[in-house]
């Protein structure tokens, strides 16, 4: 009891103003403040736990109070942290979680979508149909290829077990080699013999850039690439110069290195690459998700149990299996 | 030995003058000849096996004998007899197989294809990249979604096993209820609670104009229906209606009742619908396995095995399970 009424004072600051669903179980259980990217470092001090509900937001990073009194908690409603994390709350005793969970199956079965649309040509029969034109093309079958995912965390293994049941043959990268997970010395190796190379990774300094024109001039020319993870794992130009030059045959990005792409960015018209908006985890209901999650671990929180998606502000990410 | 002899008199008619490989493997053991459409009704008598290689033609309904000699074995490059089946053909002693097998596995890649590419909204992805505008919307999970396939043949069992590993609930519907199979009686129900309707049925007098406006009334208007079947299967304007007035709410055809479709064709632009040439099963390669496939049944055929692949020629397909 005592400790309840301790909590009880607690103040939650969330930053964003896009609907927050779930987040009313918590009324009068806790002082919820709200801050945009303009008021973000004038409230952080005076707050308990800071939710980062607008994930896209890079204001924390700049926000973040050095010596002064800070969060004790900072959750953000996304898969990937790299948005917030800042050496000083590296160094910091506060504690980061994430959306670890929510995002899997619906970016696994974006990525399938992706693969499948690819194989059967499906951009091309959309572009004829606006044409008004019956061209017959022979298609591409899934099941037999390969596809080499990098990034061996929830997301990256719920691509793999979806690429699986669609008979793909499915090699998975990550920081390190170890039981069904190759380390980063095979990536050179399982890109050049892959149909479809999937990137899922968390951004960190380790991984910022790495898909670049080496890299792309190591797949096959009849080869793909897929970007889920975040925009600055890829050089985007050298991945535009490799699609023009034909090295590969395709690309889908569905992040960039800035979002919103803008109207004038070239990548839109780059022959052979798929643009679509950092959409691929968001299923409807996919707030209200966010939301009971969030209101999940606060649960565990204000209880003093552990909390579950403690990322390791070292390495950028939950560490798994 | 004699009876090798005496079919090396066979011979074999072609009708198509598409690429037919893997056939050189039977030159020197029978004589080869070939049709077109307007020669078909002329050289079929004198042929002892016609090979209908060209399946989008009708041209065999016409030519066939009707009291006249004729071969004693069709084969077409094609699952679906419907184009060649005529009632003087079925009434003969003449044996028709056809090429069951070959396009279950790339049939069901391709509906996949579209049942993920409609969840996750591509059409419209593709459409706003060409107007270099990024829109992000909440897309659809395809796990936990509910299918209800029409045809419980090779091609429709592919299709369950596939949208099956994709989380779907798949109910199949043939022409008779057995285990695993549901009867024609359960056709409405199931399509009232599915999220997406398949049509992978064969054509024939029973299936003919199956999915016609009553039917597209009894489907939720947040449901799709595709068809790789045959065009037939499908009242094409009440299809139409069905998606301008929202009944439903996507559909995707492959087959038409008229093939190819003209670009005067009203479906081009039909609000919702995805148009494909016939390629849903049509994937690099499938010529030769086409050709391998014949050539594997002619062996048996000269050597006086029983064939696989006979069509009953009544219901129009090659019974099963």
């Amino acid at each position: 009891m005592s400790r309840k009424s301790e909590k009880s004072r607690t103040t939650l600051l969330v930053l964003g103003t896009e609907p927050r669903p779930r987040l009313g179980r918590l009324t009068g259980r806790v002082r919820i403040a709200y801050a945009d990217e303009s008021t973000l470092a004038e409230r952080l001090p005076s707050a308990d736990v800071l939710l980062v509900w607008d994930f896209t937001s890079h204001a924390v990073r700049h926000a973040w109070p050095g010596e002064a009194p800070r969060p004790r908690w900072v959750h953000t409603a996304s898969a990937g942290v790299d948005h917030l994390m800042c050496p000083e709350l590296a160094a910091s005793d506060t504690v980061v979680t994430n959306a670890r969970g929510i995002f899997d199956q619906p970016i696994a079965e974006y990525v399938a979508a992706l693969v499948l649309a690819m194989a059967k040509d499906l951009p091309r029969t959309w572009e004829l149909q606006r044409e008004r034109e019956w061209r017959h093309r022979e298609s591409q079958r899934v099941a037999g290829t390969r596809a080499c995912v990098v990034g061996s965390g929830p997301i990256g293994r719920a691509i793999q077990r979806t690429l699986k049941a669609l008979g793909v043959t499915t090699a998975l990268v990550g920081r390190t080699s170890r039981a069904g997970v190759h380390g980063p010395e095979d990536l050179d190796r399982l890109m050049a013999r892959a149909d479809w190379v999937v990137c899922a990774a968390p951004l960190t300094p380790d991984t910022y850039g790495m898909f670049d024109a080496r890299r792309f001039g190591t797949m096959q020319p009849s080869a793909r690439f897929l970007n889920v993870g975040r925009g600055q794992l890829v050089v985007e130009d050298a991945l535009a110069e490799a699609l023009r030059k034909r090295w590969i045959a395709g690309a889908a990005l569905d992040v960039f290195a800035d979002e919103p792409l803008g109207p004038d960015s070239p990548l839109w018209e780059v022959p052979g690459l798929i643009v679509s908006p950092h959409m691929s985890g968001d299923t409807v209901g996919w707030r209200d998700e966010l939301g009971a999650q969030f209101v999940e671990l606060y649960e565990a929180w204000e209880a003093g149990e552990p909390l579950r998606n403690v990322v390791d502000k070292e390495r950028g990410y939950v560490p798994g299996h």
